[in-house]
């Protein structure tokens, strides 16, 4: 199957344009500036020197990678975009500071200058990984291949120094990254040699005599992604970003080279995430300790690490998979992450972010004294505008733009639609158009050509569903014949009360609410301060009122107990009512530190 | 008001003679065994050279000094207990070991011995704290002075390094202990400096230049306890056996010099812990960083540190205030301890330990693969007979034989019965003998001469009681002409159920099962393998049942819902009844690993 790419898809209205214009309009100068005051810019000059402040940080060049990317993408759709100088200026530094061999880091270019490519850890390769798909992404939206070769002649010689030489200290990279950005430069330019490296770092992991990582705390063998060959996995472990974007790689690699024993690795991985190690959100990696995968249905609410990037990387992961294997598991996980643990990571005014994105919050806990207890422990409770390390925020700008690339495939004579938003498409003779507020409900008008059949996904939430035309049902797809077709769907979308496998021991005797894909949260600012013990009666009644954050609100009946001075008091008290009013969990903490619980106790 | 020593005081039946006759027949020569093994015998004749294995550890002299306080307390009802020679042995070496100025650290007396005085940390002082209540416990065990006189020549080094000199690197013990060990001595001895001594420290704590601590992560001023002067304090913080051991000296200090202030931030201490960081084991130190005190209501269940060690000297603590001020609240503390956080730490065999008591235990999550998470961050799941840090183990065999002198204290026309135990009491002309089988059930006979009133503790778990007696109630006691009396008392015992505080965020819809001051638990052993989502319901049926270990299981109904393979599902799954056994929760973890529950969903 083939994607349609994002490029060939117009989102015309609804809860996705009104993200893409706040990318649009705010987030991407508000992270260009903090960048900028944050010397993330001025260091591509490499004019730093010994001893001066604000030393080049070695990943620093991914974060500006990963904007530029963003910018990119915002021009495919407005050639206008005023930010497109500043992105050319940072190119043109990129470009013009590169050694002799093409190398460039800003770091490594003005420090630790006899250190290159002898320290794994420290995201060489992974920044380079961004600075192709910057490159990539740039040459698409500008026609300009200038920044594009000059990537071309740095993986050279990388290819130079880790195939041909393989004189590194290392031999594959500690953060992976490059490994898709290889197959997305070899897409771009059909130079095969860099198919090949992205081949011999995926078959190198876990696979050679060189990186045997000293064991230092939780930064291991897992942490590296090199516990076993890739082809052996059944678990996903360690760094969970560095996880997902490799088998992100992975299925690139497998696919193109029809490698089924790579692509079953990939599925194992992935059902092995996403049955036993995903949060509601989408949200993985539960652990701050290494930004780890830990155990299967280890998800501790209050301390869930749930990186933002961590989401986007599985969303990768997730519509590679649905583009190799048509099965409405993946585009599914593709939706919770981006409703849910994806898009809580960026503030409403699209200003501010979390890296960490909790299920539950106490102020009183999460604020607590740092002398007293380390805070860093704790999740924090307000977004903020930049990070120290601000992998995040670009993550978003990059990713908001070209979120429609996951809303299609197609084969021979089928379209597959993946995702619901408010859209046209023209790609390759196929065209279609999507007319929904999805998913502020479960309607979706959709009329389409160039294709004999299409697979419309039946998500996975959804028990209830009508569709005008006759049709089969197949890997979770609705199929029918399109041709001339207007077809009329509806996904009905009641609020609904979901428990947790057993083994999830922090959501014992809890239920969380969604509305389709869109996971609730309780707030303390919409109700009392004591949200913890809040019960609700998964069989009372759950209202829509208006809607605060884009999407409706639910209105509900809390229960509680009076309350007791005493540390621990006789159980025989009675429940109260209260009225209780639950948020999407995407909009959490928009509205100052207040307490925030997704898994709410069930009466 | 005098405290009854437990040497007048002859438990002769019932639970604690069970527990007195298993140190003496057993733990005691296992402990001995252990830490023969372990070198910390050995290490007294100094005679370890560098470069040899085991270095006598700085803190291992406290270790052997409360093993021999423990044979001290069992030789003093039979002089023919046969580890006396052991004792004997090591005391010896102490002696004669002592260098001229009657110093003695089996560490520091064979390497570092330029670094005497100079580490704050290295626990000295703490060490010299604890031989010097193993001396004052020999001398009234044998009459044998001579350790005691060597420890007081110590005493009179330190005196003279502290208070004449000032010249060690600090002014205060980082490890307090010997602030409680120095108001022993003087005590035992009648000599005035020894006080001083005891003043001079506490009063120093935190109120002084010199122990001004690097922040290092958790060791900092809290962590010492040195966060401000003694009389300031308004919560426990820091390392809770530090910090009660401290208090226990405090308090001790504050009647003997009549300090109201002292003596008020001791009443405001004991009530923090008590009222706000307190487990319902009676354990204390929530969290394994510091193994500290953290903030009010932050008592998680699965990770609960409850130090067996820090259970011990918050009964160490409550024992002394309950003879300073008359208020059930201390003896209610006492009884919560004994029974529960304390009696969990040692196995019922005798021979085995925790050192972490945990109120959960999932063998999935604890027993987790230690390359994949660090497995020092979850509490162990089975007793071992010795730890690397073995303070614990010792602990118990000088708590144990002692318990019975936390039973009472008297005034001049009043004696107030804090702990019911079947005994036999004579001291200073008054007399009590108790006839009991508490807590395998609420009926007590007491018959006592020598005191004109007597004040039975009704118990803060007891909502219902008879006394044949007339009697007025004041401070939680019961009151009652004593002289010729034989009084009857049944404090009646049902089943009950608690819930925690609302802040208590990880006893949310939970409740515990208690009977009396026991509290009970369910495992996996006895049930299900799914204890964390069985409902109990509080207005159910609970029923005593035949006693595995001691005092009787309860037998209740138990409700689970249907499994689900789903990591998330409808929440619409009905509950299924299933029979439910309790077991009380010092007798965990004795039949193997196992789930572990004390605090259970509420249906």
């Amino acid at each position: 199957m083939k994607k349609i790419g994002f490029e060939h898809i117009n989102i015309t209205d609804g809860f996705w344009k009104i993200k893409q214009d706040m990318v649009k309009n705010i987030t991407t100068e508000s992270v260009y500036n903090r960048f900028a005051e944050t010397h993330r810019f001025s260091a591509l000059k490499c004019t730093w020197k010994e001893g001066e402040p604000d030393m080049p940080h070695i990943f620093w060049d991914s974060d500006v990678a990963k904007w530029i990317e963003g910018v990119a993408y915002i021009l495919i759709k407005d050639k206008d975009f005023p930010l497109k100088s500043k992105a050319e200026e940072a190119i043109a530094d990129i470009i013009s500071n590169a050694d002799e061999h093409g190398y460039f880091n800003s770091h490594f270019l003005v420090t630790d200058k006899d250190k290159r490519w002898q320290w794994r850890s420290h995201h060489e390769l992974y920044c380079l990984g961004h600075l192709i798909e910057a490159a990539v992404a740039w040459k698409d939206a500008t026609g300009e291949d200038e920044f594009l070769r000059a990537m071309c002649r740095f993986t050279d010689y990388v290819y130079h120094i880790f195939v041909e030489e393989d004189s590194a200290a290392f031999v594959t990279p500690g953060h992976p990254e490059l490994e898709l950005a290889l197959v997305k430069l070899y897409n771009a330019t059909g130079n095969r040699k860099y198919f090949d490296l992205a081949e011999f770092f995926i078959d190198k992991h876990g696979n050679n005599d060189k990186d045997c990582d000293t064991n230092n705390d939780f930064r291991n063998d897992y942490y590296n992604q090199d516990e076993m060959p890739l082809k052996n996995r059944t678990t996903a472990e360690g760094h969970s970003v560095r996880a997902m974007y490799l088998m992100s790689a992975a299925a690139d690699v497998a696919e193109l080279r029809d490698d089924e024993a790579l692509l079953d690795a990939c599925k194992r991985v992935f059902d092995n995430v996403t049955e036993k190690r995903m949060y509601i959100t989408g949200g993985i990696g539960s652990t701050h300790r290494g930004e780890a995968f830990t155990v299967d249905y280890d998800l501790p609410n209050r301390t869930a690490y749930a990186e933002t990037c961590a989401a986007i990387s599985l969303a990768m992961f997730a519509s590679r998979m649905q583009a190799i294997e048509p099965d409405s598991k993946y585009a599914d996980v593709v939706e919770k992450v981006i409703y849910n643990g994806f898009l809580s990571g960026v503030s409403m005014d699209g200003k501010s972010f979390f890296y960490e994105n909790p299920l539950e919050i106490d102020p009183d806990f999460n604020n607590v004294d740092t002398s007293v207890r380390e805070k860093r422990r704790m999740p924090i409770t307000q977004r903020v505008e930049v990070f120290e390390c601000s992998c995040c925020p670009p993550n978003v700008v990059r990713f908001i733009p070209s979120i429609a690339g996951m809303m299609y495939t197609y084969s021979d004579d089928t379209l597959y639609v993946h995702q619901y938003m408010n859209s046209e498409a023209e790609c390759d003779g196929v065209s279609i158009t999507q007319t929904t507020a999805y998913p502020a409900d479960g309607k979706v008008k959709i009329s389409a050509s160039g294709t004999k059949y299409i697979a419309l996904r039946i998500p996975s939430w959804c028990e209830d569903f009508s569709i005008n035309k006759t049709y089969t049902v197949k890997n979770g797809y609705a199929i029918i014949e399109a041709e001339g077709n207007d077809i009329e769907i509806d996904f009905a979308m009641p609020v609904e009360t979901l428990r947790a496998n057993r083994r999830v021991h922090g959501c014992a005797g809890r239920v969380a609410v969604m509305r389709g894909p869109v996971v609730y949260c309780a707030e303390g600012v919409d109700n009392c301060a004591d949200i913890a013990n809040v019960y609700i009666d998964t069989k009372g009644s759950f209202e829509l009122s208006r809607a605060k954050f884009l999407l409706p609100n639910i209105q509900t009946t809390g229960y509680i107990k009076p309350e007791t001075k005493k540390l621990y008091a006789k159980a025989d008290a009675e429940y109260k009512e209260i009225p209780l009013t639950l948020v999407p969990y995407y909009a959490f903490a928009n509205r100052g530190t207040s307490e925030m619980y997704v898994w709410l106790l069930q009466k």
